[in-house]
């Protein structure tokens, strides 16, 4: 929530988020922060993605949930390294969270490192966890009137996976609208229709993550 | 969140939300809190109550969201009492802004009051509103292993809602286990099968709210 977050908590967790990131880019490990509601589909387009990109890249995951690490172990279940984070309660994750987990991962055998944040819209928003890009996914089911309802995710969010898309015709989705409200909120952000289950339309999502991998190796090398 | 919510901030929201319980329970308002993720179809929810409970009950309604006036809007176009609150960034609905909505609510008209709080399964959990009860709403398309990462908003609802139980052939949703971990969570709580946009399901719901909205009116006669 915004109210009660203190400011020197916020800026206590945006320093140490910088530390992060200059860490993340001189291993030249690309960092995505995951957002979504719950169930959404974070843990399958993770896998989806893993599945597009592993080959080209090594990728590692942190989990972040409330409870449980059924999620670090479908991860793991495809050989790829995962994390854990259990946040006891906090409905976000935080950059200090973020710093302890990456101490289990060996950042120079990692191109591509996938954090998943708790599923919830509104707190992950504010906590930069030194990522260098914050992605979104909006599933089907929820629902095109979204970004009316919750912009500051849609704002932050380099891009916008459209997840579950192949059960548009079960749903009342206006999609026109969902884009034209998303390309006013932040008319930069692409939009990928995506069915992480099925995958299609995984492509284009992952090529859009190659080429900001690939940006970040340019700088370190 | 719970990082960052200090002991200060419950207790006010506490003893706030004590007051607003007294003020409807003596007004013999029976006020329930629903919680649920962004588009699990809280609103939906609340049309289809409206549908069945509004001949055998006079019902106002308080829509709690980050931005916009969209539900509050949906449900006055039902000719239905309704109150918007906006939280400009917070992640859930406090006490005080409940006593601010009843302000422009006259609670000598009203049986049942439902408040509909923000799309989320975390913060709302740990704020008394001065309701009732808290009942949640699950979607199947989120898919059947909530409980195991979102168990207090479980174990502290009254009901639980089971909702676009319809789509239950195109999700991959294992009922069976959803239900078991429910009910180890929260042994009490009811589990209601519902499509809010069909109606299917709705009746069993109606009638366990109008159960309780009879106890309420019991204790006032």
């Amino acid at each position: 929530m915004k109210i009660g977050i203190e400011k020197g908590i916020l800026e206590f967790n945006d320093a140490l988020a910088e530390e992060n990131r200059a860490l993340f880019s001189a291993h030249g490990v690309f960092v995505v922060d995951l957002m979504a509601s719950p169930g959404a589909g974070k843990t399958s387009t993770i896998l989806a993605t893993i599945a597009a990109l592993r080959d080209r890249y090594r990728i590692a995951v942190i989990e972040g949930d409330i409870a449980s690490k059924v999620d670090a172990e479908k991860v793991k279940a495809h050989g790829i390294p995962a994390v854990q984070i259990n946040t006891g309660g906090a409905c976000h994750l935080e950059s200090r969270m973020i710093r302890r987990a990456v101490e289990a991962i060996d950042l120079d055998e990692v191109d591509l490192l996938i954090i998943e944040n708790v599923g919830n819209l509104v707190c992950p928003t504010d906590f930069d966890l030194g990522e260098h890009a914050k992605v979104m996914i909006l599933s089907v089911p929820e629902g095109h009137d979204k970004p009316y309802k919750y912009p500051d995710i849609f704002r932050v969010s380099e891009a916008v996976i459209l997840n579950k898309y192949d059960t548009m015709s079960v749903f009342d989705f206006d999609e026109a609208d969902f884009r034209r409200v998303v390309t006013s909120l932040n008319p930069q952000a692409p939009v990928f229709p995506m069915s992480a289950t099925s995958g299609a339309g995984v492509e284009a999502w992952a090529e859009w993550l190659a080429a900001r991998i690939e940006a970040v190796r340019g700088e370190t090398s």
